[in-house]
């Protein structure tokens, strides 16, 4: 009952990195990204390949804890050893970095990123006023086409921006759709399903192929629906896991969750349904992808109004049942608001919630397993 | 061979909260201040006064613990915890606290501080460029300029901020001329006395007041190296304490560097150098405090050369054998920044560096004493 999509996804990575070789020795620019922020749109554009880079295993971290604290997110300390250890071949691959200024720490850790690669920074503003950090963020994305084009040797013209608006959107809303299938009561996928599919794609680089495997893996999915196949069943507690990103390697509280036999329905994080906006595809493209970047509703805002718009829509239309926040060790701003985010789930839907902070080793995997499945039992399902 | 003047700031402690009290019912309005980069003259231009807020104290951190995360900066957890438990006259007396963006945990802290009092919070950026980011803060401080008319009911003028600008920069002066005591060989002025009087001085409301008794101060020491009186001598090693700032109640690291024989001749930290800067007099008043804060040097800033140029500097003009880095724990940004400080030291100045991380808490001290005391070595004093 495995998916296809899946094993056909894993024989698609070495053609993957072959195809950015092959690319690279024509000419062809990599920018490497590593947050929901950067607007990929402007990388399309410019007609260079966009990579995601490598910041989700636990095996790079011991290299970085040689410059960085340990008591770091494990997601930094990750992404800064796989630079250091060079073993990440996308951050490998890349002419040029784009970061930003999401939090305290990656902010100081791109100062340090500066020595292995090309890495511009941009300043995100900390908070949505349309008014006040609109124009300033807006400045931010056009400064970063500056130095695309100036780095890249290329002209960013408003025509490949819109193009570009339209194949990230079709990608978006292929991608929306493929969750959207957990809807789905029982849910025909697992959570650890879907991660893996969007996890893998995430890496490919050739936006056609990404679009109809997308398509492949809704289709296939919805099969299964069709099938009545579901390793759930209408009793299985359905779970939203917000907080911090999640994917391979990092994805030992959304196993453990399913390991103990509920659902982890959706995701809201930057792994999961905020990947799914969609950018004005009339009127000036550099506006509409400042105005709806801007919008992403991560804890680095203050306040943080869409991430609880988006807590409550999700909470209604996957039919939650509980709602564990996952913040990894030391990253303030989920770990903080997350006082908040519990108040919000409790007071508004009666549900149950669970905060976990951990970080990617295995240490407390034990541990964590025997407070879900206490917690589990919370939701009367 | 104590200095008098420590006594005398003790007993202004109380007559100093009867004052505030006393002004309060005369319709005066209060507004507490956390940071450097809070603009203290558009309080004073208010007519209102403007209070340090109280953070660092071990006693209420406790009590933050039951709402914050237990792994954040002490700094963080003692503001949070004298406002819950509500400890802190200061922060009881306020109208209005300032707050701003300056790091992750005290940007999500001042979300949940505003169920206790009114806060405003301005957005800084992220770093300092003149063409980029200043337009931006400057928006910021009319947007203060904007909260604090409405919030007390009063017109600020410019000829209001241009007196504001004069008294802070006359302040700002004498306490330049008062830690510049210790550059005398030895100094006639230990470390801890020099903190003791500006935190007990940082309470005081009478700017009057405040003015004159640095400049008593400063006579009393300058009195005392007339005599040549000093606890130290032309060989106890001269130490630059950089990183996070120091109160009383905090200077656990300050007080063991000067217990093991040595003497902190200067703090390169926002309790020390950072604060003595000058704004401009002539011209837009608005502009030019928007344009000095912005300077403020603190690691949050991304990149943050000022903190180099200023510890360049003062190892200096101080002539000092060694620095010692302090970073609160979890303060993210002042711990990676460590790494580039210590490169900047070495490499520069061939100084031996110390980095210490900890809390407000004793339970390190002893190990701490063994490290400092090894380093001291290193000074070759």
């Amino acid at each position: 009952m495995s998916l296809a999509i899946i094993e056909k996804l894993a024989a698609l990575s070495d053609k993957n990195l072959m195809d950015i070789e092959k690319a690279k020795e024509e000419g062809v620019k990599v920018a490497g990204l590593y947050c929901l922020y950067a607007p990929v749109e402007l990388v399309v554009a410019a007609g260079a390949i966009p990579v995601s880079l490598c910041g989700t295993r636990n095996e790079p971290i011991a290299a970085a804890e040689k410059i960085l604290p340990r008591n770091l997110c494990p997601l930094i300390k990750s992404s800064f050893g796989f630079a250091v250890t060079d073993s990440c071949p996308f951050f490998h691959a890349s002419d040029l970095v784009i970061a930003e200024t999401t939090c305290d720490g990656k902010k100081k850790m791109f100062e340090l990123l500066k020595a292995y690669r090309p890495v511009h920074v941009m300043q995100l503003p900390q908070n949505q006023e349309p008014d006040k950090a609109l124009p300033y963020w807006r400045r931010q994305i056009e400064l970063l086409k500056e130095r695309i084009e100036t780095e890249f040797k290329v002209e960013i013209t408003p025509e490949h921006l819109s193009a570009a608006i339209r194949t990230m959107n079709r990608e978006r809303l292929a991608l929306k759709d493929l969750m959207d299938q957990a809807k789905g009561r029982p849910s025909p996928v697992s959570g650890l399903e879907l991660l893996t599919i969007k996890h893998r794609l995430s890496f490919l680089i050739n936006k056609e192929e990404v679009w109809a495997l997308l398509q492949e893996a809704t289709e296939e999915i919805r099969q299964r629906a069709l099938k009545g196949e579901s390793q759930f069943t209408e009793s299985s507690p359905r779970i939203l896991l917000t907080g911090t990103p999640v994917g391979l390697g990092s994805e030992k509280v959304l196993r453990l969750i399913e390991e103990s036999g509920a659902n982890v329905v959706v995701m809201e994080n930057c792994s999961g349904y905020k990947k799914a906006f969609r950018v004005e595809e009339n009127g000036d493209p550099l506006g509409a992808i400042a105005a709806q970047y801007l919008q992403i509703s991560c804890s680095c805002m203050s306040p943080n109004p869409g991430r609880y718009e988006m807590l409550g829509r999700l909470i209604e239309e996957f039919q939650v049942d509980g709602v564990i926040d996952l913040g990894w060790q030391a990253c303030h701003t989920y770990l903080i608001e997350s006082h908040t985010v519990q108040k919000f789930v409790e007071d508004n839907y009666q549900l149950p919630f669970l905060q976990i902070e951990t970080d990617y080793s295995d240490a407390d995997s034990e541990r964590l397993r025997v407070r879900i499945e206490a917690f589990l039992e919370m939701t009367g399902q």
